[in-house]
């Protein structure tokens, strides 16, 4: 952390835990008891609570979303380019929730935690949870913390999924839905790359059918070449080349398979810090959870019919080098929303950066973003009135 | 093999094996002091030897491109649909040479042959090869086979950047050069996917510092991966999408770590079946050859000035989809090639298949290949007169 904390940041924030104990059916058919979500907030609840934004994480993403856990910290959270006093996401005005998804590996109730049938760390035993899932779960924590209607829910990626969703499911509990460089579903190259990322982690001696806790083993060469993998596609090719291009390790070759260029050095670094702070079983998780996510397949295949119930404002971002969810992907949803005779608008973000531009405070994107929820903020004071 | 012969094959051929004592001397450093290459041809040497044709094999292919071994062959060689009488590369014209490269695994040296020093397999001890060893190694088979001047040396993807270093190495001794799918160096991302395929091999416990095949092991599991995630980048998006989709394996998910899609079984089958057929360390030594292929790093990146010395014609063909080596790679050449002023045909063709596609006797590109063998003959005839 800085040594003084900048006036845009929400400075140090303490994680909290709401315990649920009423039990939570799960689109694979089975139920969990009880479970626990950790969660932050930023900014300060209005007196009619219309001023709530919830945040929903990617893939690997967490509740740690903006500000420090302490004066020690190096880094601040995962978002915090986007939240802030004055920021797009504007902590003086906006109450900010934002949580670590049921079967995430950062607090809340996931693969790494204990069953209480059995007294043993859950592993490749915890059910699989959907997006569905997750919303459901998001609900009943906003109800904890006396949210019926966000002012805004915002996602990127598996987190924009979780917005669409949202829309979807509860229709009349958000004013605005921002989904950013997501998709309405995956096409069969999302799930190919999945599919290598999940045989990378399963086929690591040290998986042990995913009892690697239990038998305290660590499938740190699987998840670090699925971390690997998936790095690859969050970048596009040209910020890669612009970054490290043919950019050698020495001066000349040394024709042995040590590393000779420093992308290859990128990759395995990246891979093996993401080994030391992930959860092998929750990434798994997180890809099927992405694999199964497709709204329009419960409307024979029609999205916008999907989307018939939404009653929110819809804000799609996308970025012009993004390959995971190209513009195109974006474009989809804003077809089957125009198509719906939704209220919508696109914003298609020039930018080098490829997927992972999601996390950048790009002027255009943070000035979209902060654009809608000046226009939401504004519509919900003259409701109130 | 079907019961008749067509026409169009040039039916039952048997691979033969060239024996060089001479030593060779490697960009590495190192030195081979005796090797094998084998290959197989198809078609009659004319008496001048002026139509003999090369062909260069990509990352996982072999000699044996076209006509069956045996009459018990269920498949043809991987370029059966461009080699025969009458086809693209008309074998009643051209007597065609296709060979498997040094350091292959189908019967030329390489990590599964013995190591004359030591009597054992040399798995990972293996010399490292480039692009420039196979043409060197390449014009050695040549001049055995009583080839001095090529009418064209053919090759794509991996192959094309072999026929690339003939026209630079060699310029006398091809009179066109024919350059598919390809790219003058691999861009940062291309390295990324290779060096997540090479990790997904070593880090295979199997692998035993490629040392498996003395020790009776078999990295599979790594060399799958490795197959499942190259498979993605010859496909294109659309075109698995096409094909799979979002194709389900059953009526309903079954929300566990199984087959839910089509397209994972369709990688699964593809890693497994490559296990069967392909050498791990060669697989690792051709993703290195790629790796360091740059023939503009001698001439201060400068691919226009690499290429000056080239004399013979040149065609490029890329395809639409292909995002492993997109169009634009070889625009690159294309554009290279024009301003060192040399005589360049450049054919984009339109096809779903991506990377794969050169691999297809799509109409447009096989008449590319024949216009162009055609013309180059002409010539060659006409110099002769």
């Amino acid at each position: 952390m800085p040594d003084v904390i900048p006036v845009d940041s929400v400075g140090v924030v303490t994680p909290q835990i709401a315990h649920f104990s009423e039990p939570l059916e799960l689109a694979c058919g089975k139920s969990l008891s009880s479970y626990q979500l950790v969660y932050e907030t930023y900014g300060t609840l209005n007196q009619d609570a219309s001023n709530a934004i919830l945040i929903c994480h990617a893939l690997s993403g967490d509740h740690h979303a903006a500000g420090y856990h302490s004066k020690d910290d190096k880094k601040p959270g995962w978002w915090d380019s986007a939240i802030g006093p004055g920021k797009a996401i504007d902590t003086n005005k906006h109450f900010v929730i934002s949580l670590n998804n049921l079967s995430g590996c950062c607090g809340s109730t996931g693969p790494t935690s204990i069953n209480p049938d059995t007294g043993k760390i859950w592993g490749a035993d915890f059910p699989i949870v959907t997006v569905e899932d997750w919303v459901e779960s998001q609900a009943r924590l906003a109800d904890k913390l006396g949210v019926t209607t966000f002012a805004a829910i915002i996602g990127g990626s598996l987190g924009g999924m979780q917005v669409l969703e949202w829309s979807i499911r509860f229709p009349d509990r958000l004013k605005a839905a921002v989904i950013i460089a997501s998709a309405p579903k995956l096409s069969a190259q999302n799930i190919a790359f999945n599919e290598v990322a999940r045989q990378s982690i399963s086929r690591d001696p040290d998986f042990r059918d995913g009892d690697y806790l239990n038998e305290e083993t660590l499938p740190k060469n699987g998840l670090g070449l699925a971390r690997m993998l998936a790095h690859i596609t969050y970048l596009s090719d040209d910020s890669m080349d612009s970054k490290f291009g043919r950019q050698m390790r020495h001066d000349t070759f040394q024709y042995n398979y040590d590393i000779e260029f420093e992308i290859e050095s990128y990759l395995r670094y990246q891979g093996e810090a993401f080994t030391n702070r992930f959860d092998a079983n929750t990434y798994l998780l997180m890809t099927k959870a992405l694999d199964y996510f497709d709204p329009a397949a419960r409307t024979e295949g029609d999205l916008a019919k999907a989307l018939e119930k939404a009653t929110c404002e819809f804000l799609l971002v996308s970025f012009t080098t993004d390959w995971r969810f190209s513009p195109a992907r974006s474009e989809e949803i804003v077809d089957a929303l125009v198509k719906a005779g939704k209220k919508v608008s696109y914003a298609k973000i020039e930018a080098d950066e490829g997927h992972d531009a999601f996390l950048f405070p790009i002027p255009r994107y943070m000035a979209a973003l902060k654009g809608l929820l000046n226009r939401v903020s504004k519509q919900i004071q003259e409701e109130a009135k």
